[in-house]
């Protein structure tokens, strides 16, 4: 039996998901020769009642858990760019495995990420649960879209501006209105900006262009147009020419390691494809020169779906699986007979 | 770099796309570190022209590759139930690795794999080629599936029906004329029963089965329907309840380790899901505990989509992901809040 120390830090919705899970299927582990535990997490306040593993030790302090020798893998599920890039980059300067849900930390850094793991020696890195919640969306390109050559990716990157729009489409309510009921429901944050600005679908659609592509994009130069600015009428214009509005995250590699990118609101055909995406479901469509296309539809958010995201990084780091790095050789921009 | 010698035994349709990819995406493998090599090629006529890569010896004996000591990897392409299983059965035994396309080989000696692949010391086992041709279905079980508890398995596995029913619904064309378009154009064989009976549906529904369950069903006991008793009336009867006819494979676990199984034509809403998948697409819907609900939609086959996914368990192979082999213990039918 492989014993696998976890620390967890940050044990909000979806840490508590990963460690609901990990409960949960500890016996089907145990029969893949796998023994998860979670030894510790690290939380702002003690108090605070959870439903953590016996056993289990609670702290304050993420140092204790990035250093402490007897933690193999880090789940970094606190969110934000500011400690929680402290907390990854430490953590894998220790050679533990990190697995973590934070992809404005991973498009932030991505250019130190990238040269950390690239490293032949790099610990395990699984970020599944970054983009697109439980949809195997970054397994997609790490496995499967290693033997194809990738020409386009787009799809509806963040559940809560699908679930404001679809809501908006179907009922006619105004911008402000959806966002209240989506804010008093707990699906959009009191600050709204990283959803509706669409800058987390932003971030999304750079860690999915270097997965596709091998190339790395400046966050700060890809176009970003949110859905703060779509109004009622505008849904009625689209519903004209049979189209709704859906906020997209597309790049494309127009000509071998030539990469275009953004994310905007787009009038889309209401009765087929992404147009039929709706509420906190995520999809994602991949163009590619061999399979053709590819299309992921699945819950992109949530604490379940999330951690299950999270928990398959895990078994992938204990079957020492080492194809969890950032996929795509940047060369594969020069294969010969793309066009 | 890491040298992988190649045996294909077989050069039809997929193999010559695997071993087209192979040559494409060579700098990029080699980026990677890996440096594939088609050593040897098994077919049955030499004289025939082929784009086969310099280097390589075409040989028209089996036992050529699978006892040659430099060859690290079998892929079986050559398809069928009586050579090509002492090809895959022979090659584990000489612990090669094997690479096959080939769905009949699997349901049919299923009990047999399973009990060669569960020896620690066993050697990698690829077939995401099996099911759903170029879509990444069998490594979504086998890794993100892996993290949750699967409840039903149901899709459009077979591309040729799915082209045939496509057809007959958008051109009220009788089962007789579009099955001679598709043997005519190439898409169903002469004989078409492995296709328009549900036999080779039904293979991949067990293999899926056995993938989300852990659960082995008797191919056998699987209540198979094709698509040979549907008639044009039977489309515009369907239209009547705005539905149309699709050919489904379909897998449910009710309790915890009891599994139903079945292949038919089924009437299924025609504006949305399934009933928009149309050609030689395949589908499958994977419903779970945690995740809900995962769509997987793409080229379900062909020469380049299925051939991709040789390559990537190549790939896979390689880099040696033991996660390969069959993946949900039994165990997990026991997990305990599952209902």
């Amino acid at each position: 039996m492989k014993k696998i120390n976890i620390g967890f830090v940050g044990a909000g919705t979806v840490g508590m998901g990963a460690i609901k899970i990990l409960e949960t299927k500890k016996k089907d582990f145990n029969s893949m020769g796998i023994d998860f535990e979670v030894h510790k997490v690290c939380v702002k306040d003690k108090s605070k009642e959870r439903a953590i593993p016996a056993g289990c030790e609670l702290v304050t302090d993420w140092k204790n858990i990035v250093e402490d020798p007897n933690i193999d893998v880090v789940v970094e599920v606190m969110g934000g760019t500011g400690i929680a890039t402290e907390v990854v980059m430490s953590a894998l300067k220790n050679n533990k495995a990190v697995v973590t849900a934070n992809k404005a930390l991973i498009a932030d850094n991505f250019a130190e990420l990238l040269e950390t793991l690239a490293r032949p020696e790099a610990p395990f890195f699984g970020f599944e649960a970054a983009v697109g919640g439980g949809i195997p969306m970054i397994s997609t390109f790490q496995i499967q879209m290693r033997a194809d050559l990738v020409t386009e990716v787009s799809g509806i990157l963040n559940g809560t501006t699908n679930y404001m729009l679809s809501k908006m489409s179907a009922e006619g309510m105004s911008y402000e209105a959806v966002l209240k009921e989506a804010q008093d429901l707990g699906f959009a944050e009191s600050d709204p900006t990283a959803d509706v600005g669409g800058y987390d679908a932003r971030s999304k659609t750079v860690i999915l262009a270097q997965l596709a592509y091998g190339v790395l994009l400046d966050e700060n130069k890809v176009f970003r147009q949110g859905i703060d600015r779509v109004e009622t009428i505008d849904f009625e214009y689209a519903q004209l020419m049979g189209k709704t509005i859906k906020l997209l995250g597309v790049s494309q590699q127009t000509k071998p390691g030539e990469v275009t990118a953004f994310v905007s609101p787009m009038a889309v055909p209401n009765d087929k494809g992404v147009g039929q995406i709706h509420g906190a479901t995520n999809v994602v469509s991949i163009k590619s020169q061999f399979q053709q296309e590819t299309l992921l539809v699945g819950e992109g958010a949530g604490s379940l779906p999330t951690g299950t995201s999270i928990v398959s990084d895990l078994v992938r780091m204990a079957k020492a699986d080492q194809s969890s790095a950032f996929a795509q050789p940047k060369e594969q921009r020069f294969t010969a007979d793309f066009e």
